[in-house]
């Protein structure tokens, strides 16, 4: 397999709800100054790296949005086409939204939180429509068919909601010649992953993303995966990925 | 006349080529402090206003682009589509970008310098391709036909090349019901004022706006303008409007 095409993922910088240790998912939380920094640092590692782009997509969440932002600036690349949209989304994460994630842990058990977290068909318990974290009162989402807004998310169900976005607008971008950088989430990142190197449900569940270091994968002709390498040291993306699983214990 | 639909026009902040006085045009400059907070001060004047958008037009220059992120931040929009075009872009300048507008005016008489910057079609020196200033260089215009990229512009040509963009995207835009906001520079604004105002030649060159202070045209069914205001006191359009019209004048 010869390598045609690369694209870059990017997954968020840290969020204050990441800070604070808070289940997000569709809450749409700033970026914290450490996030701040790691999605500097990571349009660092791009320029470094030489990498140049055509066309970026991202959710509809600040702190993607920012984080690309951040990488733009690095690169000097302001005028760049962006497109937003909602199937980049993080996973929804129902009425655990804006729940700590220790105290939930405490609650419910750590056993029941790496069930809701790291399996892959069980979703977490879903946010009402009265409740007023229901994300149709966003209005990201007042465009959407209302019966489409989640009201929690598996991974499963990211997954199949990501897809059909990276089959329309992102495998035409890529075959056109465009380069391409997807800033989004650790789920929705996920989501493609497990397409692309066909990861099993057991399998992606464990994968964690580190923050803000550029993942580059090369495709070939038909857009399968050569090989993939992160723009950083092998202790960088470790200590990284560690903060990441760390998240959800209880303190 | 009755109004149907309302639109913001805003001009960028001030720029580092602006705070220097040098001709800018299609040269990416930076927003000047002042412009920052001018972007931000838009932003507030906004919000304040209660003005809230579906979709956003721009440049592909980051001085319009950063005043409108800005301007996002300040009503909490990041999500909303932002659509970047080279025919929203400030008149190109030719042979005088990045030349000093004193210096100009010192040696080709502050009477010349004020032909090229306030006559409607008289065009100033063109860029050569040879030169290390030839737009073609930069990457943001590599999709474009290379012999669309101007040598020079007067402000008739900018018109020209505005306009097809506001009746091919910004226009259905309009018409399907979305709030529209228009980050831009003072002269591609003055190509939309001048259509829909029915301005004359003569009279939209001395047409001064207001750097980040947001213009609101009001129109009707057939987006004909039914009022327009600034959403400012008149205090501070005209202190705005002086300091923009000084820019040029031999020091």
């Amino acid at each position: 397999m010869t390598t045609k095409y690369k694209i870059v993922l990017i997954r968020h910088g840290e969020s204050v709800y990441n800070e604070k240790n808070l289940f997000c998912g569709w809450h749409d939380a700033e970026l914290s100054q450490t996030g701040i920094q790691e999605a500097v640092y990571g349009g660092q590692l791009l320029k470094k790296g030489g990498y140049e782009f055509d066309i970026a997509f991202t959710s509809v969440l600040k702190r993607a949005i920012k984080t690309l932002y951040l990488i733009q600036e690095e690169l000097d690349c302001h005028w760049l086409p962006v497109v937003r949209t909602w199937r980049l989304n993080e996973r929804h994460y129902g009425a655990l939204q804006g729940l700590n994630k220790s105290e939930t842990a405490a609650k419910y058990g750590e056993d029941q939180v790496q069930v809701w977290r790291r399996s892959y068909d069980i979703p977490p318990p879903p946010l009402e429509k009265s409740d007023e974290r229901w994300s149709g009162r966003s209005k990201q989402y007042a465009d959407m068919d209302q019966g489409m807004i989640p009201a929690c998310e598996c991974l499963k169900d990211t997954v199949e909601r990501t897809l059909p976005f990276w089959y329309d607008s992102i495998v035409p971008a890529i075959k056109s010649g465009k380069r391409v950088i997807i800033s989004a989430h650790g789920n929705s990142l996920r989501g493609l992953i497990k397409y692309l190197d066909n990861v099993s449900d057991n399998d992606i569940v464990g994968l964690n993303l580190p923050t803000a270091i550029p993942l580059v994968y090369e495709l070939d002709e038909n857009l399968r995966p050569v090989k993939h390498y992160y723009l950083a040291t092998e202790e960088e993306v470790k200590a990284a990925q560690a903060k990441v699983a760390a998240q959800g214990k209880a303190k």
